[in-house]
């Protein structure tokens, strides 16, 4: 849709289309101030982290996930640094080895910490020149994901099915909002996504915030309902985008879109700014397990038997064969020719 | 296995190996008593159903569940009807309206019927005919599990990583006993199968109870094991088999079978005692729906929010050319052979 058309879009209501509305740095409290996303939507609690390590600790215990709110909360973080040369790159050393799959935060951890140390060499404010740097990345963000959602917006018919697992984030809420003010009637399909289970709070909560219909699945039952004719297409986000057209999102999406190619269903992936330009494929990247003992709970109760091990792969890689187009804020590339984006205009 | 080297196997461990541990006629409570599967074994209650309609109940509400068990409980049921011909008939009707895929259920019911209608009809105890009946087909099904296990046994390799989902119940537990004292070491992959959580627990217990080790995932990973190199064999069971070799069984079995055969990972079905004499094919088959609320919770608490729906098939269908083996108590068969089970020997 063109630029005049999406002026015509009212505010988007969903509390995840704004990153600001979930992470942002607090002058008052001196603290990064972070949505609660293992507890929310059932409660709505927002965390104060007064250090870095409590930064790092909620990116680590999921307080914020998500690749770019991730990215942003550490950023913001490394503001909460002593302000000197060491604290810095160690502060910025701990942020980086949280969590090791989505790129977003190898991006921005060293973006920020060069604006730190340049700003301390020229006698500046470097905490000022931190926040600066990142509250203008998470600015870029948001116009990133209601780019991304409006050119997947143009992808959907009036009266689709669209299957989506895990949350896909802000282009997801863009995409639903735009289509919906493009009078198309959308159904989400949304999978709980255990053991998170980000799809039945999350994204079930963006839908019912966009007006938007939405049926919850368990993570068995979409190839099910793909046998049954009831989905049209599958979207989902991606924590990686390698430059041969891989994609790395949460554990899960591989095997639905194994059964979205088996059926014939498109399967399109929210790149929201495309490829890591340092990744070039799929060996490039790796697969944080996460503890085990996750799976052996829901919703914080155990719901295993004990003398039982679990595993817990956050993430899984799917090939370019598999998807039908990547969509970003630059336009839908075919996967394999993902690698454009980097010379594409806005 | 031949007859002599099964001969040496210990009795099994399992509970849920002989179905006689997990319901019966008591004939002093005049009852029939089931093991809640819908808690085991988080908790061993045992309910004692006193009428036809209590027995319905407990088979919709998965008190009990499997396609034998249930069959069994029900035709036990059917011994707590009046004793007439009208009450009988009806009784009968109402136990065959609780689930309608699988198969067991329909061949039980209506041969109990006519058990009890020709003792009536002779003047003899239509009750112990039905009884006699019945408690016969445990007998006949344990005996079918133990050999369906020891075929399924003769499959696995020694160090075999083998991926479950549900609870493929008694011949699983005898594949994995009969297996164990062929001195192979297994290691089960168990899917924790939501929204019931059979995996977590009715499998997760088996296999402590058969000392073998078991690691638990959620139902979204097998594809990312499967890639991973992790899962050398893909083994469950079915609630209903096809003479043309669909096989249907909880729902994510089609999804794990395509998610296999695209990484070639052999796939074996569980068969018992073979395939549905009156199904053909796949349209033959009724899909249950089940309560859609069942899937917006998780061990007993909300886990999705408020404002949305959410569906449950109980169960999928996958095609013959996704299967490499169907594995019964006269045999291994390929899919589209399975029709000649009716004429091989045991």
């Amino acid at each position: 849709m063109n630029q005049a058309r999406q002026e015509t879009i009212p505010p988007n209501p969903a509390v995840l289309a704004d990153r600001f509305n979930t992470l942002r740095y607090d002058p008052e409290a001196d603290a990064v101030v972070l949505l609660n996303r293992a507890k929310y939507p059932h409660e709505r609690e927002y965390v104060f982290c007064r250090s870095v390590e409590e930064v790092a600790r909620a990116i680590e215990t999921m307080i914020v996930q998500g690749g770019p709110p991730l990215a942003y909360a550490a950023g913001l973080g490394l503001a909460l640094s002593d302000v000197n040369e060491s604290a810095y790159r160690a502060a910025a050393a701990r942020l980086l080895a949280t969590r090791p799959t989505a790129d977003d935060l190898h991006h921005i951890i060293p973006a920020a910490l060069q604006r730190a140390l340049q700003a301390l060499a020229a006698g500046e404010d470097a905490k000022a020149a931190i926040l600066h740097f990142v509250n203008g990345e998470i600015e870029r963000g948001n116009r990133v994901s209601r780019q991304c959602g409006a050119h997947a917006a143009e992808l959907l018919d009036d009266g689709d099915q669209v299957l989506t697992h895990c949350i896909a984030g802000a282009a997801l809420c863009w995409m639903l909002w735009i289509a919906k003010h493009q009078g198309k009637t959308i159904h989400l399909i949304a999978t709980e996504t255990r053991p998170y289970l980000q799809g039945a709070r999350l994204t079930a909560q963006c839908a019912v915030e966009l007006g938007v219909e939405c049926t919850l699945i368990t993570d068995g039952m979409p190839a099910h309902l793909m046998s049954q004719g009831m989905v049209d297409k599958f979207i989902c986000a991606a924590d990686r985008i390698t430059l041969d057209g891989h994609i790395t999102n949460k554990v899960g999406t591989f095997q639905m879109a194994i059964a979205a190619h088996y059926h014939g269903v498109p399967f399109y992936v929210l790149g929201y700014d495309g490829p890591d330009p340092d990744t070039e494929s799929a060996e490039g990247i790796e697969i944080e397990w996460r503890d085990g003992r996750e799976v052996l709970y829901c919703a914080g109760r155990r719901s295993a038997v004990e003398g039982v091990k679990a595993l817990y792969p956050a993430f899984d890689i799917t090939p370019p064969h598999l998807i039908s187009a990547i969509v970003t804020d630059r336009g839908v590339f075919p996967p394999h020719l993902i690698r454009m984006y980097a010379t594409a205009s806005e």
